[in-house]
């Protein structure tokens, strides 16, 4: 009998985890999957990124061996309750949601503790959204965080990796509070920004002739306008604290800029621009500055393996050292 | 004897309206360029963006009937005094830099009365500049900013319309001070921004974490902040007020919207997210709302003809009244 994926929600993001998993071709798999509307469903099963339709989030989880929660982060409480019942002994269950400590602690109040919770958060996405937009090539390269919870057991969290993995993306331990400040300052407050930038623009009497002369520089600045209201709605409520924090460190740097431009004095704007110039270069060619908490195994796991619990002590060890540092790290910056 | 286009600075702009004009093959025409170094003019050539290579601005503009200023702004003070004395009598001059009040100045105070102004700017643009990154399409499909000297007579402004359109862009009429407040909404400001968030990211302890977990959308939102340091600079250099008039804009807005999500009104936040997204996909779905100022001549003008000064009364006669129209339109704002 085959081995059972769930999928709750097929989005954008939902619907290209099932088109990652196909390509991949894992043997004695099959994916289920749900939606809001049946319309949805339909349209995943056709584009080939589920093979079972399923009516309700409980009738998809029936028997899975894992569960990918990819619906909006305000259903993840009812998705949780609904789901909570039918899940199977040993089950892991991951999500895709942009914040992870409101959905961590979601998880360890309505989850039983027979099943393994380890969050997750790909870094992928296009402005446009919808099951339309999905692609089995989303993943590739993009970094995927994996944030466990402290009940999940190892073998949970290899199977995370693993999938991760299967989808081309990079796996990142984090602690899912740091991921959430994290992600506030660069992916949160862009939004934020580049919602503000457009709506000053349009908000002008001259946006006819704003609009007349924009460019590329203007339509990339402001791309992230163009994201979901609903996902920006639910980001704003599971992240506000951090978000609020880095806006306010955005609009102090804002003012140093604003400050130094006042001031008049070319050598000081020069550098400003050029620092981030530099720095920005530097990033964009060489990538981000090592860091030590990377989950990058030796050897790549069998994810089939993973999904059927084989021993996997061997290759964990490795990896628990890994989370060990990470948690040591976070500590550290706690004291 | 063919009639000579001289491009003074051969970096991405001034490169690629060279290769813009040899892939369109104006017959008889010939183009001298000129760059800081002598290795940028030897590129020039080779790449096919310039048939003679000159050592100095005063060498290029011998003899020319169109003169392109491309350089960096800041040097055009000591172009304009260079070239004044060898400029052809009714020689057309237009240039290409970000700003366009400073410059009108620069030319009504140093160039010969015998000469036409007629300012221009190509709302185009990438990340990296130089001639190695000069295309022949870089124009097509954007606005060409043409922004008149009073004293230019029309069919100066016809040939650098048609030199335009002869790179494929669009070109739009606009008053050099409204240009510059426009630009300063939709290009300087998502500099600014883009060099600000980069800065704030960076600047932070946490960069590592922060840069292991950027994706596309830190790296659309920072994209400007790679432009050139130089530019930034020229810009702040010459555009300070507006500038400094549409970031306190800008930062206004970005307190509505933290205020907005510290309220913690869910409807309002989604609203706010919402107007942003619909307006901006109406904007790219549909373009920019009408605007009454553009030029679009009934047909599209033979730029070979006038370069050699051929009888253009007919076709003048739409353009005389769109300008005319849009300095009723300018007067009408300043009131």
């Amino acid at each position: 009998m085959p081995r059972r994926i769930a999928i709750i929600g097929l989005g954008l993001i939902g619907g290209s985890v099932g088109l990652a998993l196909k390509r991949a071709a894992v043997p004695d798999v099959e994916i289920a999957g749900t939606a809001r509307t049946r319309s949805t469903v339909q349209k995943a099963k056709r584009a080939g990124a589920i093979d079972i339709e399923c009516g309700t989030p409980a009738e998809t989880v029936e028997g899975a061996h894992l569960v990918v929660v990819a619906s909006p982060i305000m259903t993840f409480r009812g998705v949780f309750a609904e789901i909570a019942p039918e899940l199977a002994p040993e089950a892991i269950v991951t999500d895709v949601a942009s914040t992870k400590a409101d959905v961590a602690r979601w998880a360890r109040d309505t989850l039983p503790a027979h099943v393994h919770f380890v969050g997750g958060h790909p870094m992928a996405g296009k402005e446009n959204g919808g099951i339309d937009e999905a692609e089995a090539t989303l993943f590739e390269g993009k970094p995927w965080v994996v944030a466990p919870s402290v009940s999940a057991d190892e073998a949970s969290v290899q199977t995370v990796v693993g999938l991760a993995q299967l989808t081309g993306a990079r796996p990142v331990f984090m602690d899912p509070e740091e991921h959430d400040s994290y992600v506030a300052a660069i992916s949160h407050v862009p939004l934020v920004l580049s919602s503000a930038l457009f709506s000053m623009a349009f908000g002008s009497a001259a946006w006819p002739e704003l609009a007349a002369l924009a460019s590329s520089g203007f339509r990339d600045t402001t791309r992230l306008a163009s994201s979901s209201p609903e996902m920006a709605h639910d980001i704003v409520n599971t992240n506000r604290e951090n978000l609020l924090h880095w806006l306010d460190r955005f609009a102090d740097e804002l003012q140093r800029f604003r400050a130094t431009i006042a001031s008049a004095e070319g050598a000081a704007v020069l550098e400003a621009f050029a620092r981030a110039q530099l720095e920005r270069d530097n990033y964009v060619l060489n990538g981000a500055p090592r860091r030590d908490i990377g989950a990058e195994p030796a050897e790549k796991l069998n994810f089939a393996d993973l999904l059927l619990g084989s021993k996997l002590a061997g290759m964990m060890r490795k990896q628990e050292e890994t989370i060990r540092q990470a948690e040591a790290r976070v500590d550290e910056k706690k004291r």
